[in-house]
């Protein structure tokens, strides 16, 4: 059985990120960059006002002297003339300091008569003059491929004159859930079955990953039919099958797909809960075949599943982030499986629930965490250093 | 002067959540539930096997005992018959539990024979039989009004059998940016003009809240244009304005709504950056005037804005979170204003960028997170506990 940390290194290994497509600025949030921005001028163009007052020289602006005014500069209307000795122009905020000023008297420290502006407070040279190119010049690169753009980042283009950018296109991954027993939600319900949620869930975290999800129709416990719905997969970046991954004569996604060339590389792993878990290749589509019970499909989604979208997405190769916490039980000693146990956090105390049935959803939706026990853990106090997965930080 | 808290309190008690919406479960990831989802049944529904194995009766399954094969039972197809005394059914994951067996032989613990099947382990009463209602019984409430629905909460939703979900609309928010000097990315600049960037980095932030920018033409700095573009507005839940906000005589917002039947509630907060805020309502609409300085628009769009979409969209009120952190830098008495210092983060330690601009955007683009400097606060050695937003963990 493979490790998950070399399960994960051989999925990411054979992953690689999508093509690239331009899209328009206000679509680009949310999105992973593929080319660099540069900046397409320099910001401020020339020196500006930081705020509104008067632009003044410097040497000229004593306390209690009387600058005679010659003209405004609002924002966008540049002052035509110059600030000759004792003269002052009227500024305001981002405007052009007109040639021959070199600091800003502040409105609050001037007193305006008719004609003319008494100085209140001395002003010093530069005082509230933001520089040419203080935020950005002219050829900057602004922003480097593989960063997932933000408001920020979207205004730091915006800023650089950019309405189009050039990012990855989203994912593509097929969801093929398969069994007898499962029914989609409201539809008719055979004896024994139960409600289909893997695809369901599995679909909302591939959409939160920035990912587009395609939802296959659910197959039957046959293998003609799961080969024929996997091809609805071609053209899929990934394919993620749920259930027919164990080794029951009901399992069916390996015997169905070998005929359909799929190349399998390896299928168990040791891992708790999630051990049945198919990682391969279907022609040209990767695929990940997930385990059926709904904790082992959604805690494979996190652990094996948002890596993989993070690197087709054109994101650095990464293992879903960890945080310390501090063990609010005993923990037993653990067997060679790496566990994933569920539990409630409170003030940074992970308390790993009672139950850890790979079947009960609802526990997995109340959880805060997983926390992680690597295989042949020793027996840990209350108390003692632990690390988890904090669930509400990754958003699904 | 309003305080930040003051401020944020006014703007939070005048809003309230849009109204609801049915989606279909698909759909509603992300979105936040606006009614009780119960489980409309129990699950399992009755006993099922928690492994691939055998159904058997506990006080027959000693080691080395021989049981009859008498059928199996898949999931989604159960065994219509009994298990009798000295019998076991082929079972396997998830499948019903026929009546007359009480436990589930594993399948590598037992030899299946010509028509029988060795017990190699004994099994105790009980062993990998899931209970009825292990995960949730019919008419419990699973989730609750007010929580925004992850992967997992689309799961449990789906697994209870709901193929619509009521949930609250995505809020609209109108934004309009004034000013003669800006321009779109990519149109003509104006001498002395900026090409525009907070329109877009707040679509992006009230994108990332989960609600719905409604991104207004740029409005001139002409009283008249500014009213008729703000009626553009009507319908949305909330205007957000960017620029015209100070007291310069170009600073125009206040002055062009006033006709069009804007009431103020206040206007100035003890803040930086961001001193000049407008809080109010045009008719109808919520409004909220953030400055022009691109990095004080989104800073007062971490602090107010954020905090508002949160209440519109249905969740509880609630300040944007913040964490503690170390001070990587002497940090200087601060004056009347609570000031938000862009800084760097490393390894827990928050140390604020020499130049603290409001024009600065790549640095804001940069910064891992804002120092929260409180009105008055004291000078702090490096060292000392600081409190800082997350930028990355807010996802803007």
């Amino acid at each position: 059985m493979q490790s998950v940390a070399e399960a994960r290194a051989r999925i990411l290994a054979a992953l690689s990120p999508v093509a690239e497509e331009t899209v328009p600025l206000a679509d680009a949030a949310g999105r992973v960059l593929a080319r660099p921005i540069a900046a397409r001028l320099t910001q401020p163009p020339a020196a500006v006002s930081a705020m509104d007052g008067y632009a003044v020289r410097a040497c000229d602006a004593r306390a209690g002297a009387r600058l005679t005014m010659v003209g405004a500069a609002p924002a966008g209307h540049p002052f035509a003339g110059e600030v000759g000795p004792g003269q002052a122009v009227r500024i305001f905020t981002g405007a052009f300091i007109p040639p021959g000023a070199d600091a800003i008297l502040l409105q609050e420290d001037a007193t305006p008569g008719p004609g003319d502006v008494r100085v209140d407070e001395t002003v010093e040279a530069g005082r509230w003059v933001r520089p040419a190119g203080l935020d950005f010049t002219l050829g900057d690169t602004l922003l480097m491929p593989g960063r997932r753009l933000r408001a920020r980042d979207i205004g730091l283009a915006a800023a650089a004159n950019h309405p189009w950018l050039t990012v990855r296109r989203r994912p593509r991954i097929g969801i093929l859930a398969t069994g007898d027993e499962i029914a989609l939600p409201g539809d008719p319900l055979p004896p024994g079955g139960i409600v289909s949620s893997n695809a369901h869930a599995l679909a909302a975290l591939v959409r939160a990953a920035g990912a587009e999800p395609v939802v296959l129709p659910i197959a039957p416990d046959d293998a003609g039919a799961i080969a024929a719905l996997a091809l609805g997969a071609r053209g899929c970046d990934m394919l993620v099958t749920t259930g027919g991954a164990s080794v029951g004569e009901h399992d069916l996604v390996q015997q169905a797909l070998g005929p359909q060339g799929f190349v399998l590389d390896f299928w168990k792993i040791a891992m708790r809960p999630g051990k049945p878990l198919i990682w391969g290749r279907l022609g040209e589509v990767p695929m990940l075949g997930l385990p059926g019970n709904p904790v082992s499909a959604l805690v494979c989604g996190v652990v094996f599943l948002l890596p993989a979208l993070a690197v087709l997405a054109g994101l650095p190769a990464a293992e879903t982030a960890t945080q310390a916490a501090t063990a609010g039980a005993e923990l037993p000693a653990n067997d060679g499986r790496e566990d994933y146990l569920r539990c409630g956090m409170a003030g940074g105390v992970a308390t790993p629930y009672q139950r850890q049935d790979s079947s009960m959803l609802r526990a997995l939706a109340q959880a805060d965490a997983l926390m992680i026990r690597a295989p042949h853990a020793v027996a840990l106090r209350a108390g003692a250093a632990v690390r988890i997965i904090d669930l509400a930080a990754l958003g699904i």
